[in-house]
This record gives structure tokens, sequence and C-alpha cells, in this order.
């Protein structure tokens, strides 16, 4: 359309997230294989991949080699991303229930928190978390958990 | 300012949960310490003290005792509540950052969910919590703990 | 527009659905007759060829079949979907009416599950649903029957 | 406040409602027992106390006699109601979870009606449902039956 | 951009809107003549143009002929639309008057139709509407008249 | 609550608003009635009465008599109101339908307008509007006749 | 994309808009000498050529010929235009500010309006609007005139 | 309500601009003959009266004693306000109006100061306006005048 | 209105900072002496008053002390706050102009934070702030300093 | 698509960005670099690159040369913007914070302005913001600098 001056093509994060879930049906990898081969957790693996958090410099690159994604890739795995997410609410029912878990148990988080540390927050930053799969007899259960780092407020 | 006919008085959730946290505050107790008197964890006690969650009869008995509320609070405590939370975006900080980490980690756990159990959610129903402080010489950390029933989708 | 790296080509739900409206359109077929061919209900087939839920595998397979779909197809109709529906009001009067009905009568078939089965709600997961036309004297009528796991609220 | 002149005092149907909910506490009954004595639907009986359908002249009557509410009251039973519903999303999960059902489904709803009966919809207003308890070996599970007359869109 | 695999071609509602607009730009024809030349009023005929209603069998075959449409145009006027319109609150102004109208005199159309029919609606469905200008002389003005048939609220 | 300066008491158009309804119960008058005491219409004094329009002197005083008002209210039936209406979209189905038709024909008014008229809109205050009941065989039938000045734009 | 069949191509009041800023900025011609040479005045002949206001048939001529325009865009000049703007809060400061005014004086206007011709309003349709450059020994200033013709509500 | 403490009581800017309303209204002033007797504009006496401008010292006691009110009021009236208005999109349809304009002439107006004086905006701070009554054949005309301080970007 | 049981009173933040502001108007102080006293910043000082922070024991104690507030306020002042504010797109001009600044610098601040840094945020919970008054021969300027940890992406 | 008329083509401020970025990227400059290159402040370099900012001639000609972009690009970055930013609330976490600290704080610096300068605001027009990374024991923080001119409000 713009013909009359040359534009620049860049490899974006969603070019490569595309090219990294096109790969792995073509493998046959589950998150959890891929994330083995580069070292780290599942959950981390996933959302960087997405594009929603960045790759430190050897992971980008463990990440590239094992998928077989062009070398350009990896440079733009370890940009920092800009975070967006669609709607205030989320429709999936998966998604949805986190979203309704924290409204309804926020402030009883909130209260707890204080209770045990003072005035701050668990911060989503220095955080971490993990899945698993919890065999019950009535019926197995998922099983979420998170760790941050507690922040408490200044005073000056 | 109706005076022309009577209108019946009932107590409400609302009033409860003002009597629970006023006694708590003259008791000196923290949630911890009410949750052991009725034997059962914080956050479902304070999240049922709240009005978020209903009592089964023993439960709403003990903490009428254990706080010295009135006779008719406990069956208020045992009613079906109606759970209504304020906002899509919560603006207190330490809630917000719930809020951001079901926004940022919400398809990667759906994708992991899918991945561990087929197509289905986590259970936000039948589900329960706990909140632990963990020591970290680089600062003590929050840990939230999940578990909720995976449930499948039926095909018909 | 990106020609200095390849990109890979997917095919997806949306895809998939294109393809099925289309050759139900050649065929003269309706919903109805794809559901019998398939053995599972009018409703559930119409809301997986939408790509609103997953198909089991050999029913992705008979789909693909009946109508005339590639190979590939099959593995999409599979997947796990990301359930997005567009707006918080719905605008087609077909469907407003469906969101006016949960408005006025959601508080009642709240109340009536709690006074029939406690403290909890119907599951949307665990869930089928059936469409008929009923003949009327005064105008046929739309019956619409739901039927959803009673799910009961945990204590812990 | 405003004591310079006088303001008519008049019963809304809120207050009416608040008059059943204590009434029905203090008699210990069920929707159902209610419904039964009014000789109506519990979900159009409890729909109808809750101020969101107007009641014809014997039944509000008979629900003033049956709940000993002032007489005043079956004139305001009797009232048009002005149906107001609060949230575009609602939080309460039992309501939400029949949001999401039309949100998935909606679609599907009025493919089927399209195919069965033409251009049109199912009327919310010349409408009526029933909810009642189905025994299953794997949990019991809600049962939700509504049926609208089919409106067909006009030409002209 | 999917060239390892067929996509279908479908002709929808939004090219045949814009196959009547450049048609009708052509033929330099007002929707007052379009509409006399098919036998139906102005309104209903560019409604069902611009894809708000679906076309009985030979009144879309009557348009096609007329206009000069490709054959495959008259069952897609056939189809039933998914009407969706664009804005909670309207910015053309001419539209915005008319939503202004309905803030402002919605309630007291409501209370009229109550006083002269009983607890119940307009319908929008079995509906018809004309518009016509009078000729005034402080002025032209437009009249608007629309006919909807009463629907009652059912008591079940 | 605030007795150390005195606040003036002012009768409000809600005040106004609250005695007229009182005393239309108390009275047992249709707002047909009504309006056909002080010789008016019966939309336009509903909606005067509802505050939001103004009465000349002459009609205030006439309302303010045929219903028993305090003298004051006449002058504040002569206020120019501020108009304010709820919600974007109205949740009470009589007036949504009103709302979904102009969602719905908003446009084809629109274009008609325009091929009428020209570039220009129907006046929302210059405006008067009938409501008539029509006796129709299949079931009455609502009719709603606008009628506004054309208004064309400016250049300059 | 589609190419089973034609679609026809219509010139839209985008295209034009995107025509008259090219061939401004290629002729290095201001607003104000536009409007000067088709006579009219810089606000209008802005907003018409951003498609916001239709043109009379010579100044569409008018300004085809002065800007080197396609023939066929006069036509689309002089059609009506739907007025869309882009969100209820204007983020661009320049126009933020005109919002601010309104918010903040918008009752004061509105009061006055009515202290000085009674009940009723300032026509935004029957309007224009100048804006001149005053200087000022303390910073020059923006000088907005405006002027709408007062159009006063029915009663009838 | 809250006997066991004192609660101290303090004069808001809305208890003043009820208090100037009343004594308004007792004294059959205008805001013109207000805004002489203090001489200022009767725009920026009325919006100060109304809360949304802070007065100089002299003004605020000018005012006070013009309408007859406490002391106290003159430091309420010194008070810098924070400006709050309730709708993104005002009903009323006077002010409405006044947005629709924004909407429509919002480009138009940043495009001519752009032209006019570069890069900047006209300030609402150091901003001032006047209305006045403009007689004319076809009917009279509200015209407004604002003028706003130019205020160019930085670059640093 | 409840009279059949008796509710607690209980100081909430908002009482404590009501009491704070009567307090400060009669002493006639500003924040600035008010936080000299008890040896904090205005900005601290002014927010914990507000009730948007918590205040250590000592520093609510002096607080106290110096306006002369009633004990019990002293614990209200060290409780750990819901941070509420009223809305999206802020309307007072002074705080607006704030949100503008985050809505046009957001992703530079977000660009150089990732090239001083690396991936991760500036903390608002570990986070202080200074307001000061700059000289300036063309007016005065507003001079606002932040500062906030960096707090760097987990990877996991 | 529009191939029976010609289109114009006109750089954009977007196509500029996407040149200086990947300029940036192939020359592996940081913006603190590009800054120094052209004498401007890295937080205004940013903005400006980013289109949110209008360049001065020389400025625009310099980053031009020094990013080695076609010659029409520097008077597309001296156009006028129009700032338009995405959400009300931000989702990306670095950028919701500084959101955060408006909400948060904003009432604050209101209070403080008024308090060190009188009724009015700090403008975000004349204005200008550093960035720097201080070293720190505890970790290393983001320090923001804002200076913008006080603007008093007008009486008039």
């Amino acid at each position: 359309m713009k013909d009359n001056f040359e534009m620049p093509e860049t490899m974006t994060k969603e070019d490569v997230t595309a090219m990294i879930l096109s790969a792995k049906k073509q493998a046959g990898l589950t998150w959890e294989e891929i994330a083995t081969k580069i070292d780290m957790s599942p959950v981390w693996t996933h959302s960087a991949a997405m594009g929603m958090n960045a790759m430190p410099a050897e992971k980008a690159k463990a990440l590239v080699s094992v998928m077989g994604l062009p070398q350009e890739a990896a440079s733009v795995l370890e940009e920092s991303p800009t975070k967006v997410w669609e709607q205030a609410v989320p429709t999936d029912p998966c998604i949805y229930r986190l979203y309704e878990i924290v409204g309804v148990y926020g402030p009883t988080i909130k209260a707890l928190i204080h209770e045990k540390f003072g005035d701050g927050i668990m911060s989503a930053i220095d955080f971490d978390m993990q899945i698993t799969r919890v065999e019950h007899p009535k019926g197995d259960r998922v099983k979420i958990e998170m760790s941050g780092k507690y922040l408490g407020y200044n005073s000056w």
C-alpha cells in the first residue's frame, strides 16, 4: 500500500509466539517437555513463549535451538514485553474462574497478608508459580502455588 | 420516614460482619486465632465472616459463641450469600496485584490445565486456599496455595 | 508483508467454522441432520462447530468425513477452545431475550437452587442443553431445557 | 429533613419484598410451600415477591393473606414493575454461570430457533420457567426448563 | 495468507449491502423508488438492504432482479441476520436525537402502555414503522409512526 | 446532622413528582384523565409530572389545583429540568424494546430523513408524541406517533 | 479475497479526506487559504473536508477544482455524513481541554440560557463557529465564538 | 449514628450552593443581577456559586453580603474546589449539544489552533467565557465566546 | 432503623480524616506545618491523613497529640487502608493533568526504565515523593520528584 | 482494493516510529545515545520518536540524519501529533504502577499545589521530565523528576 517509501520489517513477539506454537505442534511436544529441555518451569516457559515475560539471553538461545526458530527470534524473546490482556472481565470459563477467586477471596488475602506481615503487598514482579495435578478419589484436583516477595509500604 | 406502616427489621450479613470486626478488635484476636477456635482455616473463616461464604450450622454456632454475638447471628451466617464485589479493576494495590497475576498468567494456567487434564477448568466452588509466610534471606515471601477440583466439559 | 522471514501457517478454529458453514450450505444440510450423522445433539454439534466446545477425537473425525473437510481440521476440532464472546449486552434481539431472562430471573433461580440443594451452583461445565419446538394452538413455543450438575461450596 | 412541607408516604415494591422475606423467615416457609398456598409455580411466585413481576389481583390478595401482610401491599403487588437488574456482568457465581451459558450458547440457540421456526425469537414476555432437582448417581443435577412463544419478524 | 489449505469464499450480508448501495448510486434510485418496485415500505426495504432484516424469498428475488445483483445474493438476503449495532450512545446527531427521545420519554411510554393495556410491552419483533414528511408553515416536520403488537406478561 | 448552621429547605422536582403520584393513587385518576383536566396530552402531562419537562405557568397552576398540591409546587413545575436518565442500556423490557428499535432502525430513519429533506435531523426539542391503542383481530397494537421539526445543517 | 464474485468499488468520505490532505500538503496551502478560495469559513471548510459536514453542490465543485480532486469526489462531498467520533473522553490534550470546559461550565451555560431565553437549548445543527488569534501582552489567546439558534421545548 | 465519639461539622461547598440558590429564589434575583452586584461576569459568578471555581476573598465577602449568607460561607467560597462532573456522556439535552459540538468540531479546532499558533493548546485554566442573546429575524441565537491563553508544548 | 439488636460503633478512617481536616482549619495550620510537627514529609503526611497510607505507631500518636484527636484515632491511623479511588478518568483538572502525563509519557518511562535497568518496574510501594515550588522568571514551576525501588522480573 | 481511482500515499507518524525503531535496533543505539546526538533529553527524544510530541525543524532534521531516515520523515516529525493512548486502566505493570501513583497520591499533590501556589494546576504542556538511576545499597531506585509551569485559575 505504501510503495513510495520502504518500510522496515521487524519480527515481533507475536510472530515468535506463532512460530513456537507451530513448531510445538509439528514436533508433538508438551509445554512440560519444552520447559525441561531449557531447564525452566512450565509456567514461566509458556508465559515467555506467549510474549508475556522476557527471556534471559541463554534461555532465549536454548529455546531457539530446541524449537528450530530463526536466529533473530532470540533477540525478540529477550525484549521487555508490553503486557497487554484483553478484557476487564475475561470470558473464557477457565480464566474467569481465576478472576472470580480474586473477586471473592481478594479482601481475605489482603487481610491475612496484613495480619502476617504488616501494611504491604505480595509482589507480582518478584514472583513465581507452579501448577500440578493432584490425584483425589472424588476427582483429581488442580493445585496452583504462588510465591511473591512481601513489599512493605514506605513512610517518609 | 415510613411511619404509616411498620417495616420489619432483619439482621443482614453486613450487620454480622460489623459485629465480628468490632468484637475482634475489642478482644484483640487475630484471624488465625479465631480460625483455630472454630477449627477451620483462616482463609475460609475470614471469607465467611466477611459474608462471602455460608457457614455450616455447627461452625456458625461456634463463631457466635467465640465472639459473643447475638443468637440471631448464627442463622444469618448460615444463609447462602450473594457474592458481590465492587469493581472490574480493583484499586487497592494488594488486591490489584492478584488481578494482574490473573491477567498475565491466565492463559498460561489455562494451557497447562488443558495439557495436564484435557478440556476443562479448575472449580472455584469445590475449592480451598491457604496463605503462609515463608522466610527468605532476601526478604520473606507470601505463599498462596489454591486447590480446586478439575471439571471436564461434557459432550452430549 | 513480512517477507524477510517465513511465518508458519496454522489452521484455526475460525477457519474450520468457515469451512463447515460453507460445506453445510453447499450440501443443504440442517444442524439437526449433521448432528444425527455424528450421533450427537444439535446444540452441542453447533456449539463445537462454532469453535465454542472441543470435540472428542472420534466425533471430530466423523464430522470431517461427513462434511468433507481436510484431515487437519480434525485435530483443530479437538483443541480446547478459548471461549470469547463479544459484548456484555448482546444486541441481537434473539440472544438479548436470553440475557434479559437471566437478568430478570437470575435471583429467582439462585434462591430456588439454594432452597432445593443448599449453598452452591449449577455447573456450566458439566452441563447439557436441548431445544425443541412445541406446538401450541395460540402459537408454537420454543422449549429450552438445561441440565447442569449441582456443585456445593467447600468449607475448609 | 423537609419539614416545611408534607411529603406523602407510599409503600413501594421494595417495602413489600422486605415484608415477605421477614414473614417467610418468621413462618419458616419455603418458596415451594408459599407457591403451593397461592396455587402458582415457585419461579413465578419468587419473581413476583422480589418485585420483578406484577401479580393478578386474586393472587396478590392470596399472598397478602398467606403471609399476613398489610392490605395496602396487595395493590403494590399488582403494580407493573420497572425491572432493574444490577450489573452487565453479574458477580455472584450462581448467577454468573447462567450468564456464561448465554454467552457460550447464545449463538447456538439462535441458530436452532431459526432452523426450527424461521427468522424470529423466543419471547421473554409470554414466557414461563420450571426448576427441578434431578437425582443422579454421579451427583444430583439442576434442571431448568424455559418455554417462550415464538415471535416471527414482520415484513411490511 | 493461508495458502496451504483452501478457504471457502462466502458472500456475506455486508457484501450484498455494498452491492445494493453501489447499484443504487449507479441507477440514481431513491429508497422510496426501490421500495415501490418490490412493493414493500421504504423503512423495511432499507432495513433489509442494510442486513438488519431477513427478506421473504419472493422479495429477495425481486430486489436481486431490480438492482441487477448476482443470483447468490438472493439467498443471502433471506438469511436471518445477527443484528449488531455499534455503540451504546450513538454519536451521529440524527440517530442520537432518537436515543435521547427514548431516554426522556421511555418511562412515559411505559406508564401509558401499562395504563392502556396492563402489564406488558410493545413488541419490537411483530412491529412496523412509517416515516413521512409533513408540511408545516413554520418548517416541515418529520413524522415517525411505529406500531407493535402488545404482549402481556405471563403468570404461571 | 449539620446543626451549627441552618440549611434552607427547598422543594425539588422529585418531591413534586412524589406528591403527584400519591395524589393520583389517592384520587384513582389515570394519566389520561389528569391530562384532560389540564387540557394537554397524556404524554406531555406524564413527562412534565415526572420532572422531565417544564410546565407553562397556567398549566402548572391547573395541575396544582387539580391534584391538590401545595402552592409552592407550581413554581417548581415551571423550572427548567435537568434531564437525567439512568443507564446507557435500559434494563426494563418495556423501555429496552424502544432502545432496540433505535438500534435496529436508527440508520434507516437517518437515511430516509436525508432522502426526504436533505442533510439534517428531526428535532427532539420542537417535538411531540402520541400513544394510542389500536384494536386488531390478532391482538391489539401499541401505536406511537412522533413529530419533530426538521432542522437542516448550516453552511457558513 | 473474494474472487468468485465481483465487489463494487466506491469512493468514501475517508478516501476524499485523504486526497484533500495529500493535495493540501503538496500545494503548501493552509486551511485559511483553502477556505478563502471557496469563499467559506475555515472552521466549516475543515469540518466538511474531514467528512463531518455535507457540502452544497457548488462548494463541493469549487473544492474539487481548487484541490485538483477527481470528479467523483464532488458527489461524495455532498453526501450526508454519519458523524462518528472516537471516545467519550478524548485523549488528545488540545481536544480534552474543550471537553473539560463543557464538564466544568456546562451547567453554567445551561442556567444562563434558561435565564435569558426560557426552557430550551442552543442548536448544534443550525450552528456556526469562528476561531481567531487575539494578541495579548502576557501571551496570545485563542478565541472561539459559537452561535446557535435557540430552540424552545414544545408543550402539547 | 456515631454517638460514642464527637464528629466535627463542617460547612461544604454543596451547603453554600444550596444557600445561594435558596436566597436567590427568595430575593427573586437573576444570575445577571447577582453578578452585577459583585462586579463580575455572570458565567464566572454562576460557576463559583456552583462550587466549580474558587472566589478571591473580596468577591466571596461581597457575595456573602449580597445574598445574606452566614460569615463562614465566605471562607468556603475561597477554597479550591475539586471539580467533579457526573458523566462522560451528559444526558441533559442542553449540555449534550455542547458535548456534541466538541465531538464534531474538536479536530477542526485543533487543526486551526495548530495552523494559527503552532503545536499547543488553548488553556482551560487561564480562560474566560461570555454568553449573550443575539436577536435574529429567523429566531434569536445563543452566542458563546471563549477565550483561553495559548500554551505551546515544551521541547527539552 | 435497626433497634431490635445493638450495632457496634467503630471509628473509621473517613471519620479520622474529617476530624483532622476540621482541627487543621480550626488551628490554621498548613500541611507543611503539620508534617514538620510529626517530623515526616508533607506528601506522606497528607496521604496518611487522607487514609491512603498506614501510620507507624509513634507517628500516629504524634499526630493525635498535635491535632488534639481522641485516643482511639491513633489505632485507626495505624490500620492498613483499602485504597479506593473514584474514577478511571479523574475530572478535577489538577489531578487530570497528572493522569494525562501518565498517558502521554507512560511508554517513554517504561522504555527508559528498561534501558537503564533491564526488564522490570519502579515500585509504587517502596516509594516516596516530594513536591516543591521552584521560582522561575516566566512563572514559578511545580516540581514533583518520585523515587521508587527498581524491581526486576523473576525467571524460574 | 480501490483501483478505479488513485489514492495518495502519505507517510504517517506510525511509519516514522517504525523506521526509527528498526534503525535503532540495526545501529545498536540506546535512547540515551540518540538523545545525546541530537542534543535533547532522552525522555523528550523517545516521546517525539513515538509520535507523542512534535519536533522543532532543526531537531527533526538532526534525527533524520542521525538515524538515516528518508527526507520526508523530517516534515512528519514536525507535525502536531494527535495524542491517543489506549486504555483508561493500563495493563502493562510498569505503566500501571504510574497510574496507581496518580490514583493514590493525586489528591495529595492537588492539596499541596493549592497550599504552595493557590487555586491552580501544574501544566502538562509547559512541562518537562527527567528519569535517572540512583544507586542504593538495598537495591537501586528509579527517580522521576517532573517540572510544569503553575497555572492559576482566572476570575472574570
